[in-house]
């Protein structure tokens, strides 16, 4: 690793903070610099506008998910590969959350702007296709009995966990485990029938 | 309904379309005031701050959302009337679709604002109710016999809601309205398998 791309790690690390702690309109080249203790020359190096910054954030949130994904034991029953791999992407430690947070100030600026959209739409693509192939190895296995339509199925899990993420980030902290993690297994309960 | 009434309405209803078309951070007192064609001092008579000009237009379009509730026919089968309920909360056409852009908006703010967060936690529990009362009607109507936890499955009826309405607006339009309707009726399909 090179003395500059540490150098953007620790900026990126900055703006997630700035956005997960004080949401987008507080997340400017100037807040991520103070944030991070570079110059403003330094973030707009790395920075030509807020889409950039708001897209390279969502970037680093969803990389830093492909990498925990990677880590999941794929020799498990399919529904337990499943329900590990959803959790990962569910507010439940800080770090989560911080992700989480980040997300949804990403999907709701991507509303507005065609170059986030695009970014949202490709991902969200990219997730449904990793969730049907878990699909697909679950009814190889026999355990999806009554499943045909994987594509729908994915896209109803991803639903799923978005939503949950939304609920979970807004009930109050004691509950937003319990929470989760129930909602979750009962459609993954229902799915598995 | 007064002149001021109506003014009010007038003002909200501006502060719907610029949240909507260019995004919270568009949504300025003076953004607003250009849209509605009013003086600044006019919109700042409604909202003091930019949390209370989002709590507004987020309990504007909730308050359409129970209107348009409160018209859906109770005396069909209660899969039907809950599907007729939830599709009110789609972005099917291009009113509810700016609903939706306002909803997903007001739900981003509400992680950094303990005021908007209180608004969205309140909502999320009314709507978890009114899902549950519906899908008591429907356990006893012998409908659902699997299920046994409708608070659960109120829960996950708004997560499934929610997680669409942000897959469909990222959605290419042409795909929006197939891709929600017959996500929908995979969740309620299985639900009362």
């Amino acid at each position: 690793m090179t003395g500059e791309r540490r150098r953007g790690a620790h900026v990126l690390d900055a703006v997630l903070d700035v956005i997960a702690e004080r949401g987008l309109e507080a997340a400017t080249m100037r807040t991520v610099a103070a944030a991070a203790g570079v110059s403003l020359a330094q973030v707009q190096y790395y920075f030509r506008s807020k889409d950039e910054l708001v897209a390279s954030a969502f970037r680093h949130v969803s990389e830093r998910f492909d990498e925990k994904l990677a880590t999941v034991d794929l020799s498990g029953r399919p529904r337990e590969v499943l329900r590990d791999a959803l959790q990962l992407w569910l507010p439940l430690d800080d770090e989560r959350a911080r992700d989480a947070r980040v997300w949804l100030a990403f999907s709701a600026a991507s509303v507005t702007s065609p170059a986030l959209a695009a970014i949202a739409a490709a991902t969200d693509a990219e997730l449904r296709i990793a969730f049907a192939r878990l699909l697909d190895a679950a009814i190889a296995d026999g355990d999806l009995a009554e499943v045909t339509d994987t594509e729908t199925e994915a896209a109803l899990l991803l639903a799923v966990l978005d939503g949950l993420v939304i609920q979970g980030l807004t009930a109050p902290a004691e509950q937003r485990a319990p929470f989760l993690r129930q909602s979750l297994d009962a459609h993954l309960g229902r799915l598995f029938a």
